[in-house]
């Protein structure tokens, strides 16, 4: 088997619309498959909503994002990598997540990551909401031994304390629930982009308490996101660090098929640049979270989501 | 205070879609309102999608319901029933149940429908997905102290064995596990307009080995609504009887907005003629579920669901 | 100039989805242009909803469909006739009528539906909102110094009382106002198609007490079709007739796109064939009224609407 | 390798949104895949609109029916069929069709059909526009040595004449091309629904000259579906017979997402009972066509087309 | 009664989606309630597009804005404040304005906002159309006994003059009628953002002969926003000022639903950066107009408009 | 015959969406008027997308552009110009391109060019797919008897080599073609705003080995537009120049309506201002294309779309 059976087939061969959608067209590697011993980086979709606050959807992300992310070529326009030619990636599948049942849903996740992380595959995940993160997160976690940083685009912390007086978690507490768990070195995780109404800013002091570096948009806009990315790498530095990045991020013009959108972010050309911006860190994985396709009529979400993944992945080539 | 003040506002005083959005403009008597002592009728919103194991949305029901409803005028067309006259009938808000939490989202609801019928107030529950039912029959069960007969109008029969593996109740068995707990008499449960594919037809063999009457959609067609209706009235009979629609009943050309659609049901005409078959019976409760806003572009689904909920709440006029 | 001169341009030569789009491709015969004199049926857009009560829009419905009715072939499907051929058939174009003024406005539909008069042309108006129709019929008395008969098919009978205090006029009694005027002759009057939920059925009663002959929706699915429409020509007669056709007479499934949609009525292929079943009357003039393309996320109801339109206009054909 | 590898995941434990999504969750068979040889019945994905003289966008087809097929179930409601079960079933791809050169295209589909009949695979091809289906008609002309029959349910009959003056292929003259390069037997060929205007009805006076048995609308509605497909039955006797269904056929208000959609036709529950009166026949080779999501807002085209496929294996069922 | 009374319900507690909608959640205080004498802001809905030119629904604003502003938080993001702890804010409900009749309407919208003064109530009006600015122009200048100044954000100057022939007043020059009658002091009035084709910049020209300050686009463009708003606050001064703001003062990829937009506006980050420079004026009243709901198919204008009322709020804070 | 007569009718006399839409409510002067004599410059609509790779459509364009062009007012908001008042503008209507045929539609389409360039009528092309420009290029070239210059605005650089096997053209290469053909001078060609991935850059290097101005977005976006518009009027120089403006040029959040979006483009406002930027060139046509109503759903990208159509007319004014 030579590299080249990994690189996806091109629009100029067969259109990009046609052809059963894997993520990017790349080969489709499920669980069992012998081809996983040589993947490199994983895309995975846990195609799951169950701890979203708001507006739901988001489990219809994976299929979405796939189906979009066809129209992805070769390479990267402004910088001419071909990340698919230098690193094997793969579409890994959905995992099996009970929508019904968090503690099922999350095991089934980690357990999956923990599977791909036992070949040594870097896992991009592909939400779902942002709970599906933690699974990432926790899988990582076990499979380094230790705590690792955070570079987070998000127009929310997701640093909040529980709600509904119920279930611990939600999508508006990994990080918090990662750094308790000791997924996380507070001082080398970075956030940017925060905004909107809050209830007490209850999560950005909890952050800044302890440790995490979190740049609200009024000061991203003033400073400038090339400003911004600086301190994010800086940050982060030189260890281990994961990638998340959350469509609402950008403004909801750009991405309105989201859950929770919060309005006055980025554009889309400022989000990539931001990825893009992250290239030299060691990412040893990444995720793309909550797309919600019912609420993006035009599509362009599900387009913009693929467009941050592949410039996540060519972020992530060494 | 006189029977006026339970009279919604007329279309032709404030425009239909103007002012704040309760069900049918009738007032607004959340917990604590010393006029809940006077309601005969609540109608009671339960915005929850939380078992739901395809399309989620249905936690929109509520508000999509409410806004649609207004467009209710105060005269049966066909009757000339003038339900919000001879009935003091009331919008009970929403039950705050959490989204990402099964146990405390089902308990909320059901103490919300014991309330209720604490006040002797018959409940009209707006979904939510079809698992809200099970809070108000098992209510009810506890409030009579005996089971109780069930018309459903529905595509599925919810008679489903679990599945994901995880928790045992997802909105496809809400009707078995109320016949296991023994909210409903199995032989005064009669169910129609089943249809579309099939894991196994489990469900349906489980049902009439308990005695349930089924009518899959090929009877329903050939017989024609009337006399599957005239079925329905014999096999609730005289004693306590609930009533479930569910909006995926009704073709999805007609009712798009929600999570499993059948192709293939009745047209919104004969939905309407069935429940208006169901006058007469001793109607103890009734809902409307499943109606999801994100899958309804066009509104229609929303408004023929409104108009449902005017039908089953002329039916129980006594 | 022969008659060829008249015929809209075939799909098979330029795509129906080009060109300038008129009513049906047929040629464009403002007030000025001198082949208003050889015009036999003349198509006139009311592009206003300055009466509407409820969901506006109706004044974007001439647009939505000239540009759907592009999609109208030359030839019945069923009866084989022509009527392209064996009349001369024009679009006059739209009135210019206030979208803030309604005197105003239905002043300067009247005028030009008389100019149309004036020159023998027999009006297919498209509206617009139902209160469009009132200057037509107010034309058209005018015109011929004495009443008519009217076939209504519409969900409401559009004979109610004034609302809102103020404006006697609305989308809701322009047929009342016209009874009311000596426009129509009461007793040469047919409403078909009457449904959904009412203030109090006083309309109703008022067309009876006059000698309007109103088949509710009931009896009409009761009956049949071809039996209601049989009484629609008995009671039309010999004599001149107005056929006015509300968009929201079919079930909003197959036309969403109106502003007061209610559930539960025919199909497109029913209300096709009460138009057709309409042949043989005289009739004086025609409309359809009510498409509110905001409303219309397909473009069905254009397209719908556009189909009943070449039904009217085969129906007129003598 | 059991039968059992050919069956679909269950929902019950891949939740029906997750996955990749192959037609029905059936089996990836590409070209060059050795499992090729054991394949009973291959879908087979045509992207392409190249022919389309309307609305364009079945090129999206294939991708919008493997989305929405994935809500369908093992078992059949009705018949209780396990098609799945009882024959290896597989998702073939899609052919590789330039959607700017109609030779190429129609001689790649081609070439793609006669591999799989190669491996005596029956064909179920997925469109795309009608054109397509000549594709699959020639291969099976080729590979069978004699001409077959056809039962056809559309609003048109595609047997016009060429239009626009060049190109002699459109998505409007595959079976008269069909018949005049002897696939068809025209005495074996049948066709039911056809409606709307009409050019000049040169189409049916030549179908009807060369012995084709048409059923236009008006008499389908009058003698009911049971009988139309009675008659369909008897035309196609007991030799080798093409199944051909244009999602046209059903009333745009159940499948609104097609290029040329024409009002006034059955209901999805009438389309499903039509191909269901299908079984028993020897069908060769079966396709669902003009499928375009572009035009389908609410999903529901989609959903339906994948109903009406499942539909069409069931009757292939031998 | 205390002020937590006053507080919204946390979505912490009840899901943002959930309970009847009023503005923000703020307690419902309608005509006749006896808590309007505690009311120290109140968001009164105007639910008329009676005077649009161009595309209607400004008339479902109120109703959409009331649903998508559930979803705004107790706390401003950026400035801390919490408006609904430090002032008594209340839902006024919709002023019941007759569709079909400009004075009847705008008298009883002036009348419902002298109601308001009369109990010192500040008010936010949510439009509706922009002529209902001029209805709470005239009951402030009636309460006040003389002229105040204005801060417009809008694409145009709403300065036009009388159009159609009939009506003088239109949603095109409320800020003309209000200068002619003394409403407004032109030296203090402001306005920013104008572009777009224009019929012959009468308006402004006319608004520059008064002494009227506009800032076109390019100007704003060229000078950033902060220069503009510091020249917005310097021309209002220290005294009693109105802020109005059209939704399409905002680019429509920001904001599509609104009836007559205008492409090269602000960014939604811009436009609340220019309302958060409003601080610090006397604010008398304030509006949000405009907003079109069916011209917004993802919801995202009414969530954005949401965020410009809070951000109007929270700059009305003394 | 006074200039008045090629005014287009005012908003403020006829509301915005009445009347048959032409051009911006230009006269209409099809082929065989005999005003085409005195036409300065014609609009003529390519409704043809029969070259398009990805995601059709494009043949609606010009429908929906002549729908949308009807908000188009008098005067440039900024400039002040009167471009209908300066030059007789007229809608020269669609040329009738086979959509099924690529040479005949391409022939079509160029002699439709040629006849206008023959009545020495500059031509304002409004697409339609890229692939339409080419017909311009072509009859321009033959009737100038050499090469010009061209400014591109686009995402893509259209200098593709061919793909799919088979037809040398598509979409993605008209520029190429045309340098081929000597319809261009390359050193007088500027290209500007592209983006996105890449097959392999292959088009960009062909371009610069011939001599053609690229600039890639990131430059673009450092820069500014205002350095870059520099050098394409420099670029251009004081020769004939032709002028393309792609929609997909713009950002999709701000253009969705296009078959092959690339985000991280331009904001409206920058777009125009780049045009504006080309005043004082001697332009000799223009175009815009690749507007894709199907992918359009709130209609922004058809307003934007004209927005840059009056744009180009204003900087094409002597």
């Amino acid at each position: 088997m030579t590299t080249t059976d990994w690189e996806p087939v091109s629009g100029a061969v067969l259109p990009r619309y046609a052809g059963v959608p894997s993520f990017m067209r790349l080969p489709y590697v499920p669980e069992g498959d012998p081809r996983r011993a040589e993947v490199d980086v994983g895309l995975i979709g846990m195609p799951w909503d169950g701890a979203t606050s708001n507006r739901p959807g988001a489990r219809h992300g994976p299929r979405g994002l796939r189906d979009a992310s066809t129209m992805v070529r070769a390479m990267h326009g402004a910088t001419r990598q071909t990340p698919f030619k230098s690193m094997r990636c793969a579409d890994m599948g959905d995992v099996a997540m009970s929508p019904v049942d968090q503690d099922d849903a999350l095991a089934a996740a980690e357990a999956a990551v923990a599977g791909m992380l036992a070949h040594d595959i870097r896992p991009v995940m592909v939400g779902g909401d942002h709970l599906c993160t933690l699974t990432v997160l926790r899988a990582l976690r076990k499979h380094r031994g230790e705590a690792f940083g955070l570079v987070l685009l998000d127009s929310h912390t997701d640093l909040y304390p529980p709600y509904f007086g119920g279930k611990t978690l939600t999508h508006g507490n990994p990080f918090r629930q990662a750094i308790e768990e000791g997924c996380l070195d507070p001082h080398r995780t970075f956030m940017a982009g925060m905004r909107g109404t809050s209830y007490n800013k209850e999560d950005i002091d909890y952050g800044r308490d302890k440790g995490v570096h979190i740049v609200e948009i009024e000061e991203c806009m003033a400073r400038g996101w090339a400003s911004v990315m600086e301190e994010a790498r800086a940050v982060a530095g030189a260890g281990a660090t994961y990638v998340s990045f959350d469509i609402d991020f950008i403004d909801p013009a750009f991405a309105p098929g989201t859950g929770t959108p919060e309005v006055g972010g980025p554009t889309s050309f400022e989000a990539l640049q931001c990825v893009r911006a992250l290239r030299g860190l060691d990412i040893i994985g990444a995720d793309l979270v909550e797309v919600s396709p019912p609420f993006d009529p035009s599509g362009g979400t599900c387009w913009l989501g693929a467009s941050v993944l592949f410039e996540l992945i060519c972020a992530m080539e060494r």
